[in-house]
């Protein structure tokens, strides 16, 4: 793919006027090449049962088309008619807080037969009108898509059969597996199965979380093979992942799993939501491409991300700009913008699109207008490029669930925020975000996990013996591991190990602990970590670390009781190294374990980069080993940073840089030079 | 009306010792001139079905006339027999959080036929009891009614019904004007309306609102006229009205239309709660009046307010006759407590009475009998004059809803408080309060509306072109209008409007924006307005205005990228002014644009009043223009103010006032004078 | 019994390993000589209805007997097999938040019949197959019982009939003494009773609450007798008492009678639970042995306590021994860990035991070792000192859950904390704990009540008129009285009295109020506290007193309005003396007051205890008058008391230390003296 596509989500239905023409006529000036159409008004497409109106998405198709923009058809089935609703109560799911009531989105049982009988025929209306129009590059299959809670009774069933093929029909096996004679929650005849959503056993609950995680790929590999039947071969099936949500995208989701049901589509497409104006970092950005890039080893698109949204996130002059290369540099090669237009009424009313509800041109659809045109003009250059990664933080769905039930911050019961995962896995990603180096992220069980030089491990807390021993292999081998505090403390089914932790993986770490305790102020004690007290601080969770005797410490505790007891370690293991933080610390105190341990492993040879957050730079190769490097400025004060190639070239410019020449960055600036290494 | 009544909810069922006679003596020496009784104890009425029993009341009625206390009868519908809900569960309402049960107070469903039914009953059984007994002057129907979030089936097929007639059975224009296409919400068939209580459609979800504030009325109009059947023509009809809650009254109900609703009464009441001991401002008690007195354009009845209360709302000495002066100078001719005695029992033991548990004198019952002795004293006087504003606040519950829906403040679905539509309208209610500019508060659909030289519209959010198109006309022939931010935006549908912001209103107000941001600590830079840095920060919401060529600046924002643009305009348009605040801004901020504002208009050739608040000020006039001037302390300091009439008379003491002397008021004081300027 | 039982809760059932002669072989090495076993696994003993199991508890009890070490044998009814509640359904309790689903631990109905019929089936089985094995000394029944929140129909129907027989079938009598005229919640016929769980009546609801604790009394009771038919002489029943819960043990409980219920048990137990590491105090573990001690003036088992518990919890070096004879101090004669072997499944697998789930030897176990040599060596000796308090703290579950429905703290309605009443009754008794003054905490309706020679009263809220007049009689004969605020306001029924509080008392008082305010900064005005600013602040409740002639008033209010009223007072009446503190203080404040009337009474000829915490000094006699003195360390720092008794002998060294010689303690250290002044 030598193009970037730029549009918008465009909801023609949703429009109080009838304004095509001149919405062509914008998009058009502004450069975009694509629009999002059709996913979300079933009801508009259906609005009796069994009587279809495509008319609305057949006319935009006929006018796009007309005027070269593309066309990414969805299916609408993420939102349901009234009628379907009325009919047929039980397609909305029950959940742990009850049964659903329609209204809101999303609230449906996608494991219900009634559900899925009236999906998959409005899907196959839908691409009989619209699959083989010329103005249709691809499809988006649903949106967004979870498992949504659902505890509904044909669930319920079917986890109950899914266990006992697992252990086969052995219910002692699963007793023993999930230890379910505490609180006498044995269950020996499968017809006594208790209500799911009722449990207090940790390994029977995230146990259900990885089967309703499966509910979502499956679901979305039928819709897949029901588009299949109508697409030709040029056309992508793609689907939007959306990620946990803190009032903007933030970590893992803990509804799908991204890297599995990935592998139904033919590109994977992302939702990226982030803080704008004086809180925009590009953190988010960087992390969702790093996540899509590698689910597919592909580039990526953004399917949805934010034009004005908030008032809180309405980007400054610049932002739009530096957030769409930001994207490319991640390795997208579609940005859309959610969306078009605000919406007059409703429920994201305040959710703007790149117009105000006035449907005018203004301050932000003109930075569009120039981003547009860059597109254009870079496209074919840019897109050589990919992304090459020595380091990848390592992902868990299970073990974010399994931290949801025993979280490591604040006390037991009384629990700070859902998903405390996701906290530790960013602060790992952002550290070394901030440092300008640049990762991969891939999932545990990934057949690729190996191939890289090292690897971090946030909360690897659940995961089979087999995995550890292979990491342990891996260190021998050369690799370089690091891994948080809990990692390796349970087995897959969330089972507590019986050995002295960390476990399997003590062998290449060269440390264990028996006990852990509340930091309650206490501070790092490091002579080879250049911290401030402040940064010093450990918080929430300490393992009290015995070294081997071999083991080098990075930092103890500085603790009247605890100070003999090693915080933070690094050992050689055959030939690759093995660090082990026992300690949540701050991300400053991350930055400076990383540069230590980068500094004696993979950057022995080379300096570490210099640069640091607000500036980040981001690199692509081509199969020539020419070199595509990004620099932005996320920040309101302009920056320079000395140019280190022999020669480049400014993309923006055309103009010559030489080494030691300064590359000046505006506020919330890019700068994209290549480095022809390869002549 | 030249009488001034001053009495207390009595309620004789619930004391654990008879005592009728003790109580009768006691209100004789305060000077209590009625009682309000009978209204929440249905069950000692009747009961058992049918069973009636009304000895309690008459009793209470032939001792009271004999001793000269008047009476007023409420109906006792608010709080229903336990017998009725056993044989009738369904007249407990069914709401958003599901089926209510019994216990609690106003908790029924006031649509279902089997409590009106039995409320009928037990209205026309008291008064054929009571009605004709010489102590009753009148009826309290009902208590504090609200619609108790009813979402019971009869509503929810009524109000799909009312909707039908409201869009002529035409299902697509219901659709349009509600933008129902968005998440496949459409309906496209009576019969498939979905449950009100999940729609995520605010302009549905509003018109609910409506539909539910109508039953308010519905419910007092039936009642009313139960109750005509049976009083004769010297006997008022009210209803006690509350407000918004916060711990005490707090803004308009959500729940009630005050307007539509006084209009099914003789006489408005209202029920007034508020702050005491240091935290007493006279700000409730003025904005309820300002609300009551207007609602019939007559005085009103304060049928509730406290007595001793809470541990903190219990009066330092002086501030009971504070109190109640305070409402009497804003148009009330009833001041009643809620209430006697104190309950020995149950939910509201520790909302104490005049009397604490010991039905004893005590040093707030003392201060009652000062009162009831002045009230004696100055009635004739005090009532010959009434309230005259220039200044108008205007109203909309239609507004209050539409911003729940959509909140200024705090991020999208993470809002910060309930009704914050009610925080803005009494910031901008309070800046005028605190400098003595007297106001009515009247509701945007008013027929009265223009009578005034200024109207003030706080979050005029949704409201109809035709509205808008005639405050525009109001300005052009000379009226002064003065605009929040948010003003203008959505049609009365709460559908936003397409053409660039603030839409109709841009004519008068000479300025227009596209893109709303958040804040963040950015502050108002002005050379009209005297602020201090703290005093000038803009909060939660800031609109980016441009103004037309002649169109006064107020003040622009403090901010990196946006100080191009202007926070407040000022514009002149025909014969009057407009002005538009785009922005939250400080209570002191909003004086100062009022300082501003008034002195170029209204105020262009006389002085804005000098006092402030805690001295606070207000004035009535009678019909040769004579005129009463109540001075008030409202802190622990004494004050002194200089009297600036040619000649007064002091009620209190009879002594005379010349220019310029002194009128000096003790802590929580006040000092009342007549200037009889028509000799 | 001259001996200390050492010991731990033992799983067999959740280890994922088989090891239980290794667990016994580290378990003597620890000195363990009890284990507890059998009380949470009924889906083990019975995985199918009528199939019973109990190879796993015979098994241990064989082993353990073998090894010298005693069996508690647990019923384990507190958590159903699944199968049971999927066949009765109705087991599962309906609470007030709607009916419980199976999963977690006490969610049963604990008066349904289905449950009780398979309850004391397992438990029948269970005693069939273990109560005659050597090594079973007790019985534990059920654990931690509570009533649930049962709101069941049955249990309401019972409800019903008791109140029907409580009032002699007299609905009025009901009505009158409830108060339910108000707001219209009279029940004129027993079949109209509405549900219970939705009244707003306080006085019914805490007569419901009465009820509930009934039922649990009465089901421990039912289990003890079962157990009687199978037990043996020498074997004791027991139960494990929780108490309120901050997630600590934090007074009372209001969902168990400690005091009813202990009479059905030989031996009192209690699960003892409390911050650690820096937060150490010992004031739970003494507040605890405080009130199971005088349950039956006998020693008493802590049934569960921490090991490692939490991360915030793992004892420093020196704490869990600190901790152990803090008990033993206190009475116990059994100290038990929660639990042996950390559970490495499930839902309290961060609640960790002696050992870790590594089951190795860690520095807890290794302290545990110490103690239970300790134990071993010094049980003859300090058994035979039992404690003897000269004063007692009156506690009331009644006048618990009456604060709950009229808290003294925040605003009414919006409450800050629930359970306020132990919020004071622990400020009341850790202001004694702290100046070493030991206490017995006793109930109010207890025979035993005046024996003491001071009586300590903390909202003593709700309480009939004859126990109020047998106070004023106490003191009239010698006794020292001291009440809180708000003591002595509403009869038994929770009715507030009619006549001027604190009504029956104020002829021991010597003093009256009627008004009650927010102290709003109010600070005390004292000449005989000597107390700094901080330590003066009232907060949240304040009674306006008036005293009599002769009554001393200890503080008064700094307040510009209320300066003429005593805050606290202190009255001779009699030959006794009656205290009263009309305002929520400082516990400073509550020391200083203290301080003031013990030395004037108690202490008149004597000095007060000099040392203070964090030295904690206990005290035990015996039948010769010979004295154990404990001195315990909860800091950090080391501690040095001088010795104030002619001679003593050092329990753990063995040497005689004499007056005025220095008592060294080491951080968290304990010592124990004997003075045998009986020679």
């Amino acid at each position: 793919m030598n193009k970037l596509f730029f549009g918008a989500a465009y909801y023609r239905e949703y429009l109080p006027v009838e304004r095509l023409q001149e919405d062509i006529q914008l998009m058009k000036e502004a450069g975009i090449n694509y629009v999002r159409i059709a996913e979300s008004t079933w009801s508009t497409f259906e609005p009796q049962e069994g009587e279809f109106d495509f008319s609305s998405v057949t006319t935009v198709l006929d006018e796009m088309h007309k005027n070269g923009i593309a066309v990414i058809i969805g299916t609408p089935t993420y939102a349901l008619p009234a009628w379907l609703a009325k009919k047929y109560p039980d397609v909305m799911a029950t959940t742990s807080s009850g049964k659903n009531i329609y209204g809101h989105r999303q609230k449906m049982d996608i494991t219900h037969p009634a559900f899925l009988w009236y999906a998959q025929r409005i899907i196959r209306q839908l691409l009989q009108a619209t699959a083989t129009h010329p103005a249709v590059i691809g499809f988006q299959i649903d949106n967004e898509t979870k498992y949504y809670d659902t505890c509904s009774v044909g669930a319920q069933i079917e986890f109950v059969k899914y266990l006992k093929k697992q252990f086969n029909n052995d219910t002692d096996a699963m007793n023993n597996a999930f230890g379910l004679d505490y609180w006498s929650n044995r269950i020996d005849a499968w017809e006594d199965f208790p209500p799911i959503e009722g449990t207090i056993n940790a390994s029977l609950g995230c146990a259900f979380k990885v089967f309703q995680r499966s509910l979502v790929s499956r679901f979305l590999g039928w819709q897949a093979d029901i588009v299949k039947e109508y697409k030709n071969d040029d056309q992508f099936i793609t689907h939007n992942f959306d990620f946990d949500w803190r009032n903007w995208s933030y970590g893992i989701r803990a509804e799908v799993d991204h890297f599995k049901t990935s592998q139904v589509l033919d590109i994977t497409g992302v939702d990226v939501y982030h803080p704008g104006q004086f809180h925009l970092t590009g953190a988010e950005i960087a992390f969702a491409g790093d996540i899509a890039r590698v689910t597919k080893d592909q580039p990526y698109f953004v399917l949805e991300t934010q034009a004005q949204a908030f008032k809180d996130w309405t980007p400054f002059p610049g932002q739009l700009r530096l957030q769409a290369w930001s994207h490319v540099a991640s390795g997208a090669v579609l940005i859309g913008y959610w969306h078009w237009h605000s919406i007059h009424n409703s429920y994201e009313t305040y959710w703007k699109g790149l117009l105000s509800h006035d449907l005018q041109p203004n301050p932000v659809y003109y930075e569009a207008c120039t981003i547009g045109a860059e597109f254009n003009e870079l496209a074919a250059t840019v897109t050589r490029f990919s992304r090459r990664s020595r380091v990848a933080l390592v992902v868990s769905n299970e073990c974010l669930t399994a931290i949801d039930w025993h979280p490591w911050k604040g006390h037991q019961f009384n629990r700070d925020t859902l998903h405390q995962y996701n906290d530790v896995f960013r602060e790992y990603y952002d550290a070394l975000y901030k440092m300008n180096i640049e990762v991969d992220i891939i999932a545990i069980d990934d057949d690729r996990l190996f191939r890289y030089e090292m690897l971090i491990f946030p909360l690897l807390y659940t995961v089979s013996d087999e995995r550890l021993q292979q990491i342990n292999h891996y260190v021998e081998e050369g690799g370089h591991a690091l891994f948080s505090f809990k990692s390796a403390f349970a087995d897959e089914n969330m089972k507590v190990r019986t050995c002295v932790q960390p476990g399997i993986i003590s062998k290449a770490v060269g440390a264990h602990y028996q006990l852990f305790v509340e930091p309650d102020q206490t501070l790092l004690h490091s002579d080879v970590l250049t911290l401030s007290p402040e940064e010093s601080e450990v918080s929430d969770w300490m393992e009290l670390i015995t070294p081997d005797e071999n083991t080098d410490v990075l930092a103890r505790y500085a603790h009247p009781y605890w100070q003999q007891y090693a915080a933070i370690t690094h050992n050689h293991y055959g030939q690759g190294t093995a660090t082990y933080i026992g300690c949540h610390i701050s991300t400053a105190a991350l930055g400076e374990v990383y540069r230590h341990v980068l500094s004696n492993t993979l950057y022995q040879h080379e300096p570490l980069p210099t640069e640091k957050s607000p500036v980040i730079i981001k690199r692509g190769f081509d199969e020539h080993n020419n070199i595509i490097l990004y620099y932005f400025n996320y920040s309101s004060e302009p920056q320079s940073v000395l140019f280190n190639a022999p020669t480049g070239r400014l993309l923006f410019s055309g103009n010559t840089i030489t080494q030691n020449e300064a590359i000046t960055l505006k506020d919330w600036d890019v700068q994209i030079i290549i480095v022809e290494t390869a002549k």
